[in-house]
C-alpha cells in the first residue's frame, strides 16, 4: 500500500517536547520560536525528518505552523484543519489559532515585551514570509535567525531520505535537459543575471529530466541546484543518491556536488544571482548578501515552462489517463455492484482502488492519499480515512472518491461521486448542479490572456442560482509525473496567471453538506488553442480538452436540469469513455461500462 | 438641444498657440509642459474654461493629454480616439502617441537631457499621476510645479461657470445631509483624522444634497469642501453661485467661503487631514505639507456611501425609468415605422429622442451626448454623430442608440440596437449572442463579497463560444441624478469593489464589426439581496433587479439560440415593459408596444 490508515498520534509527548524546546530557547536567550510545517523546499510533502511540526504538536495536517513562547504555544491552522487539530493535539498545552483571522504577528506583539527575541530557522522560511512578519511586528521586538531548535532536541530524528535520483527518459520528458538548461541560461542572459538558484525539487526534476522517491507520492529527489547563464548546472545532493546511470544521464554540463557544500558554493558565485522570494529559503539570500553577491528577486524560471506541457508529455498524459481510467472503471463496476451486506468499509475501497491501479503494472505511486468519504465523511473536503473515522458503506450512501496515480508518462487525479443504491432526489438535483458547473468549464472557450480568476464564476453559476457555492478553488495545475498540485496556473478567484496551451488543470466543482454528504466531480483537462470560428472577427481563443476517462454516475443526474448542450456533452463524453476503455477492461466491467456510458 | 453636432475644430490655430506656449516655457526656463484633459476636479466632464487641451490641440475627446517640449509636441490618446485625433489636430505640429503602449515618461526621458526641467500645474494632476511619472523618469530630470502656462497665454479664456448651486430635495435624496455629514465625521473620528478634503463635485453634491448646472449633463456645481470630524463643513465656491435658498438649505453647520480662500483655509487646518490620492490634485497635499499639517492618504468617504442608493433614491430611479422608458417607446415606435424615403439622419434621430424626453416635462438634461450610430458608425464604440459623420438611415441598417436622461429622481442610460427593415441572418445571430450575455447577467445570483471582475465572464461566455468578444467593460456604476459614470463598482475584469445592495450598474455587452455595424444592448440594473432559497445550506446571495424599461428588438433575436430560461426572461421582461408603460404612451405607440412586447 502507498497509503496508511493509522491516525493515532501521541499528543501526550507534546508536554515534554515543549519543555525541552523552552529549555533550549532559554539556553540561547530567545523568547519565541517558529516551527513551520514546510521543509527547506517549501513543497506540500515533507519527509519524515522534516516533520518537525508533527513531532512537536502531533498535528499531521498539510499546512500550519506553531509559535512557541515562554507562556504559550500557538498552533496556527486554517479552517480545513481546525477539527483535526483539536483531535490530534493536547489542547491543554497548545492553543489553536485560526488562519487567516488570527495573525501570527499580533500574537508575537502580545507575547513579547520590548526587546523580546523571536527566532526562526532561516532555511525553513521564505523571504516573502519573513518580510510579512517584519512589516507587522513592533519595531522594538528583535527577529533572530537561529539553528533549528527542534533538530537540536529531537534525539531520534530520522535521516533525510537517501533514495536514488533517477533519469526520466526523454520518451516521457519530450525535451532533452540540455535544451531546457540552455533556455534557462538564455533567460538569465537576457535579464543580465549570472545564475539562478533552484530550491524546489520538482523544478530541478523538470530541468534535469530526473525523478526520485524521496517524497513518496511526488516523484522527486530532494536537492538544490544552480543554473548559470551558459546553461551549466551545479547540483547539490547527498552523493549516496547518485549512481553512474544518473551521472551518464546528466552529462558533463551538470556538476554533481554533495549537498553539504551548497552554502560554500553559493558564497563563491559572481555576478547577479536570481532567487525566487516566494519559494527560496531566506538563508540563501543571506548567504549571498553576506558574501557581497548581488541578489535579484525573480520567479523560478522553470515554473511556467514546466506547466506548459510539450506534445510528448501530453501524449503520455493521454495514455496514462486511458490506463488509469480502465483501472477506475474496474473499481467503479465492482463498487456499483457492491453487496452492502458484506460490510465493505472506506479503507477496503481505498485498498481496492489502489490494487486496480497496481494491476496496470505501471503504477509508480498514487499521486496523493485517496479521499474516500462516504456519507458525512464526504463533506470533509480534505478527508483522509483512518482506522478511527472508517465507515462501512451502506445503501443510500453518497460516496466521494478523489484519487490519482503516478505513472512514468503522466499524473492522474480524478473524483467521482457515486450513489450506493438510491439516494434522495434532492441529492440528485445538487449533484446535477455541480455537474453543470463542471460541464460549463469543459465546454468553455475564452480569449487568450485570461487567467483562472476570470473564468472561475463559470463553474459556480448553476450552484449560485440556488444560493449555494463551494469553498475551494475550481481547479489546480497538475504536473507530468510530478506534483499533482503544480502551479502557477489554477482556476480560482485568486489566480492571475494567464492560461497557456499545454497547461494541465483539474476541473472539480463540488458541494458539501456538513454532517450529511459531499459531492465533487473532477476531470483533468488541458489548455489547447481553439480553432478559429467562421466569424471573420474571431480572436485568438483557448479551450479545454478533457483527459480523464471514467463514467459519471448517471443515477445522480437529473436530466430535466440539463440544457441540450449539457446533455450532448455528457453523451459525447461517455461515448468516448466507452470507446477508449471498453477493450481494456474485464468482462464484468465491460458489461457495467456499457450501461454506465449509455446515452442519457 | 442639450447636444451639439458641430465637430469643426480649428487645427490651424495650433501652430501659433504652441509657439506662444513655447515662448512662455522659455521665459520661465522650463523644457517641457504637461497639458491634461481634466480640470482640478478630475471628472469626465470639463467646463469651457478648463478645455485647455482642446484649446491647444483642437482634440475634443474625453481623455488624453499633451506633452509639449521644445522640439516636439506629443498628444497621448487611447485606441478609442486615435482616428478622431488624427482628424481634428494638425499632425504636422502634434504627434499622436498611443496609450498605453507609448509612455509619457519614455518621451520625457528622450526629449530632455540631464538637468532638463519638465513642468506641470499641480492643480490639474493627482498625487497618483505624479508619483507614476516620478517613478519612471531619469533622476537627473527636474520635475517642476508651475502656474498654468495655458491660462497665461489663453487671452479670451472663458470664466469658470457661475451657475447657482441648488438644494436637492430630501424627497429625492432620502437622507438629510446632516446625517450624511455626521457619518463622514464618525468615519474620520474612527480613523483618528480631523478633516477630509472633498475635491469631486459629485461627492460634495451627494454629501450636501445639492446639485448644479456647471457641467451640463452632470448636474453639479464646481466647488471644494472640507468635512471635519464633528461633521461641520467648509464649502469653497464662487459666492455668485450661492443664494439664500441654498444658505437656508445648508444650515449653520456648513460655512460657505469664496473659493479664492480655499488654499489659505487649508493652511489653517490642524490635526490629521485625509485626501484621496486618486482624485485630489497634488496641490492640496503640497499646501498641507508646506504648512506642516499631517496628511493621510485615504479614499473619499462619500464614494461607497453614494454608490449604495437608499430606498428613496431607488424608488425615484424606478419612477425615472418608467418615465424615460415611455419616452424611449415613443421614439422607438416611430423609428420602427420609419419611412426611409424621408431621408432621416442620425442627427434627426438624436433630436427626436431628446424631444421625446423633453416632452415628459421632467428632463433636466440628457445624461450624456447620445450615441446614435447607424451601419458602420455603430461599430465606433464612442461614436458621437456630427455634421460630417451624419448618415442617412436606410433599410437594412443596424442602428445602435445609447442615450439617457437626467431627472430629479434619477439618471437613466439605455442602449437598444434596432434593425431598420430586415438585416442578414448572421447579424441576428450575433445580436442574440450579445443578448444572451445581457440576460445571463440579469439572471445572475452570486455570493455577497464578489466584485465585477468575478462575474464579467458571465456576460461574454456566449460570444466567446464562437470566438468573439467586446473590448469594453460590461457595466459601469450610475449616480442618482448625478454622474452617469459613477464608481467605485463596475462589471469588468479589473473592478475589485464588492457589490453592495443599492448599487446601480449598467449591463451592456456588445459586439462590433468594424466598417459594418455595432450591437449593444444595455439595461440599468441594481444590486439587491436575494432571498434565501429553500436549501438549508444557502448563503448570503445578491442578485440584480432590472430598472430599464423598453422593448428589445425581437426581429434581431434568433429564438433557436435561446434556452428555455432565456426565452422566459425575455417574455417576462416584455410583459413588465408593457404593463408599466402601456398607459403612459400615445395611441400609435400603444399599438407598436403591444407588438414589440408580444411573447416570443
Amino acid at each position: 500500500m502507498f497509503q496508511t490508515f493509522n491516525a493515532k498520534t501521541t499528543p501526550d509527548t507534546g508536554k515534554l517536547r515543549l519543555e525541552a524546546l523552552r529549555t533550549k530557547m532559554a539556553e540561547i536567550h530567545v523568547d519565541g520560536f517558529l516551527i513551520p510545517r514546510s521543509d527547506t523546499h517549501m513543497g506540500e510533502y515533507v519527509s519524515a525528518r522534516d516533520r518537525r511540526l508533527e513531532w512537536l504538536t502531533s498535528f499531521t495536517g498539510s499546512a500550519g505552523y506553531c509559535a512557541v513562547f515562554n507562556k504559550c504555544a500557538l498552533l496556527f491552522v486554517d479552517g480545513r484543519y481546525t477539527l483535526q487539530a483539536t483531535d490530534q493535539i493536547d489542547t491543554n498545552i497548545f492553543e489553536i489559532q485560526n488562519i487567516p483571522n488570527d495573525k501570527l504577528t499580533d500574537c508575537i506583539n502580545t507575547a513579547l515585551s520590548s526587546g523580546g527575541k523571536f527566532a526562526y530557522d532561516p532555511w525553513l522560511h521564505t523571504e516573502a514570509q519573513i518580510e510579512k512578519i517584519i512589516s507587522s511586528i513592533h519595531n522594538d521586538i528583535i527577529l533572530l535567525e537561529v539553528e533549528n531548535l527542534i533538530d537540536a532536541i529531537w534525539i531520534d530524528q530520522p535521516d533525510s531520505p537517501l533514495n536514488l535520483m533517477t533519469p526520466h527518459s526523454l520518451k516521457y520528458a519530450g525535451i532533452h535537459h540540455s535544451k531546457k538548461l540552455k533556455d534557462i541560461g538564455k533567460e538569465l542572459t537576457d535579464t543580465g543575471q549570472s545564475h539562478v538558484v533552484l530550491t524546489q525539487p520538482d523544478s530541478i526534476a523538470w530541468a534535469l529530466n530526473t525523478r526520485g522517491t524521496d517524497l513518496g507520492q511526488t516523484p522527486v529527489a530532494l536537492c538544490f541546484a544552480t543554473v548559470a547563464a551558459d546553461g551549466r548546472v551545479n547540483l547539490f545532493i547527498n552523493l549516496q543518491k547518485v549512481n553512474d546511470e544518473l551521472r551518464d544521464h546528466l552529462g558533463s554540463d551538470v556538476i554533481i556536488n554533495d549537498v553539504s557544500n551548497f552554502s560554500l558554493y553559493l558564497e563563491s558565485l559572481t555576478g547577479s544571482v536570481r532567487i525566487d522570494p516566494q519559494t527560496a529559503p531566506i538563508a540563501i539570500k543571506n548567504i549571498l548578501e553576506n558574501a557581497n553577491i548581488s541578489v535579484v528577486a525573480g520567479a523560478d524560471p522553470t515554473i511556467l515552462a514546466k506547466a506548459c506541457k510539450n506534445k510528448t508529455e501530453l501524449d503520455g498524459c493521454i495514455k496514462a489517463h486511458i490506463r488509469d481510467g480502465a483501472a477506475v472503471v474496474e473499481f467503479l463496476s465492482e463498487l456499483k455492484n457492491l453487496d452492502t451486506n458484506l460490510k465493505i468499509s472506506e479503507i477496503d475501497l481505498v485498498k481496492n482502488l489502489e490494487n486496480k491501479r497496481i494491476a496496470t503494472g505501471k503504477l509508480k505511486n498514487i499521486s496523493f492519499d485517496t479521499i474516500c468519504g462516504s456519507g458525512p465523511n464526504g463533506a470533509i473536503v480534505h478527508y483522509r480515512v483512518n482506522t478511527s473515522t472508517n465507515r462501512t458503506i451502506s445503501t443510500g450512501d453518497v460516496l466521494l472518491i478523489d484519487s490519482g496515480g503516478q505513472y512514468l508518462d503522466g499524473t492522474t487525479d480524478i473524483t467521482r461521486t457515486i450513489a450506493i443504491g438510491s439516494v434522495p432526489i434532492e441529492t440528485v438535483r445538487l449533484n446535477t448542479l455541480v455537474l453543470k458547473g463542471m460541464i460549463a468549464i469543459s465546454c468553455l472557450r475564452f480569449p487568450k490572456g485570461l487567467a483562472g480568476r476570470d473564468i472561475d464564476a463559470i463553474a459556480r453559476q448553476a450552484l449560485w442560482s440556488v444560493g449555494l457555492d463551494f469553498d475551494h478553488g475550481t481547479g489546480h495545475g497538475v504536473g507530468s509525473f510530478l506534483s499533482v498540485h503544480e502551479g502557477p496556473h489554477g482556476i480560482s478567484r485568486h489566480n492571475q496567471v494567464p492560461f497557456e496551451p499545454g497547461m494541465i488543470i483539474s476541473n472539480e466543482p463540488g458541494y458539501y453538506e456538513e454532517g450529511h454528504f459531499g459531492i465533487r466531480i473532477e476531470n483533468l483537462i488541458y489548455v489547447k488553442k481553439a480553432t478559429n470560428s467562421k466569424d471573420t472577427n474571431s480572436r485568438e481563443m483557448l479551450k479545454f480538452e478533457t483527459l480523464t476517462l471514467a463514467p459519471i454516475d448517471q443515477t445522480l443526474i437529473d436530466i430535466s436540469l440539463l440544457s441540450h448542450q449539457e446533455r450532448k456533452w455528457i453523451n459525447d463524453y461517455h461515448a468516448n469513455v466507452l470507446e477508449k476503455l471498453y477493450d481494456l477492461v474485464s468482462g464484468s466491467a465491460k458489461k457495467w461500462l456499457n450501461l454506465a456510458c449509455a446515452p442519457l
